[in-house]
């Protein structure tokens, strides 16, 4: 089941849309938002499911999807938690500025808790009022949770994850510096994030969420051009049940909750493909990684963070080339 | 006006509260929400106020208001960005631990984000799992904004300030140095906070909301003993105006963003009235701020953190002692 969120109001219209996102069927009538369906998963999830299939039976009213009238999944939520699963990417940056990494990472989630109460968009633009504050996409997957009692273990938060789809937490890099020294984490630097037009149920990706984990490749561009296209489901050193038992372990959360994987990143150690994509890698998937290879190499970072007029395209796709969550386009202004 | 939000669904039931604090009005027929109510502030409001007269006049139907029926006014939120406005506080802590203040502090406003998926109610206990994460209670004021829009100045965002009330911004100080050493600022050490049983508009303030603060002392007791008297209206560095200016720097804030003080402190030096109540000061507003005094005079804290059985109650009052806000009241289980 593919659920999204028709532009309207504060917090969009629910529809339910087509495995090829081609279709949508309204299910307003059965619940008005996202965020309600979450509410009462048990009593909803099995009507919209009912819905999904009939329109993929062509059994009731249906209207063409189109994304870029969708909102975020969630237009606002009431918490945004996002980790850094992928340790490689942690590790990768401060490599290149010569900071340490402690060994505690590879052994402890890490999560922030960002600002939830106004997402982009999967069309929206990116509103960069200083091109001077280093702005970086990062190509991440977020899940959606239940309610998540205190101290669930990692196998039963498992259970508890309700859909899954991509993130553009879009992050200012040169302001992270200045916040992360006053030991307080992140605020400034982190402005609204962007959501794919649709997200899924884990029963839905069949093989491809694997143990709390999404087997797929993530595809990012930049102007067009290949930047990433790294293997979610690789070097994923912490699981979504992982993240979900951190974040719950001195408190409750609450249905809707969204939660990150952090910036998807491939291990160039050992063989591993996270090269650049010009030596046959996976690229990456934001420019601070990429950024830091080029420091470590030459010395000196020369691909530029994210100017007015770029934009970013970020995907995953199935074996003949369909979107899954459809795509997150976003100009910077 | 003073608005409450009876314990109801998620969300809670809209009444208006009167002036004394005890009666209510029902307004779910106007607004079924708190949250409703500031989506759609400009329209819903005049009638909130309407209501409120009303109550006052003794002319529709209303009933006993009790304090332990209320939910948080927004029993979950969008947005809490907790500030650190009280410098005193950071200052006096960080002295304790022989910790440097960067000078920064005293010139840019310090937020965190905090988690705000679900609130504890101001009569709900404290769920502590462990002992050992050394509990603590910080007593603060909050207020909750209407959409502020990027780049609002200072000034600006005091004319955007909804409502105002009081915190219990729980702190599990056994678990922050690590998180903050991690970089990633407060997670798990930042449980579910509580807030005082009714919120109430600026201007029913009058002279005790001045620029940007609540002049008012903060009435703090564990266990029936007084523990703190801070001035709030004193010894804040940074007003609201301010707060909301530098948390809307670089992204808009949703309707309905709790924005905290930090926890209330006042200063010892040059004669100030933080020092301890025993020696006719206005006290603390945490405990950590009395362990810190005590380490720094004694050369070791004796004042324990939370214990399950404490209680803690945190409100502030009219020059007749009546409560403006209602009172949280908390139990450590």
């Amino acid at each position: 089941m593919k659920l999204a969120s028709l532009r309207e109001g504060r917090d969009g219209r629910l529809v339910v849309v087509s495995d090829d996102l081609a279709w949508y069927a309204d299910a307003a009538h059965l619940c008005p938002t996202l965020q309600a369906a979450l509410d009462d998963w048990d009593r909803v999830a099995p009507m919209l499911e009912l819905l999904a299939t009939d329109l993929r039976n062509e059994a009731i009213p249906r209207a063409r999807f189109h994304e870029h009238d969708a909102a975020a999944p969630l237009p606002r939520a009431y918490q945004w938690a996002d980790g850094s699963a992928y340790v490689n990417h942690v590790a990768l940056v401060r490599q290149a500025r010569g900071a340490e990494l402690p060994e505690s990472y590879w052994q402890d989630p890490l999560l922030y808790q960002g600002g939830s109460d106004s997402f982009l968009g999967p069309r929206d633009a990116i509103a960069l009022a200083d091109e001077g504050w280093d702005a970086d996409f990062e190509a991440e997957v977020v899940v959606v949770t239940g309610d998540v009692p205190q101290g669930t273990t990692r196998d039963d938060a498992l259970g508890l994850i309700r859909l899954v789809g991509l993130t553009n937490d879009v992050s200012l890099r040169g302001l992270i510096a200045g916040e992360v020294a006053k030991g307080f984490g992140f605020f400034q630097s982190k402005p609204a994030s962007s959501f794919s037009p649709v997200f899924v149920t884990p029963q839905s990706l069949g093989d491809w969420w694997q143990d709390g984990r999404l087997d797929r490749r993530l595809m990012v561009e930049r102007n067009g051009e290949p930047f990433g296209r790294a293997e979610a489901g690789v070097d994923m050193t912490f699981d979504f049940g992982a993240l979900i038992a951190h974040a719950a372990r001195t408190r409750r959360l609450g249905a809707g909750t969204i939660i990150g994987s952090g910036t998807v990143s491939n291990r160039d150690a050992d063989g591993g493909p996270g090269r650049p994509i010009a030596e046959g890698g996976l690229g990456y998937s934001c420019i601070a990684e990429q950024r830091a290879v080029e420091t470590l190499r030459g010395g000196a970072a020369t691909t530029p963070f994210l100017r007015r007029g770029d934009t970013v395209r970020i995907w995953a796709e199935d074996d003949r080339h369909h979107t899954l969550f459809g795509a997150i386009e976003q100009v910077v202004e």
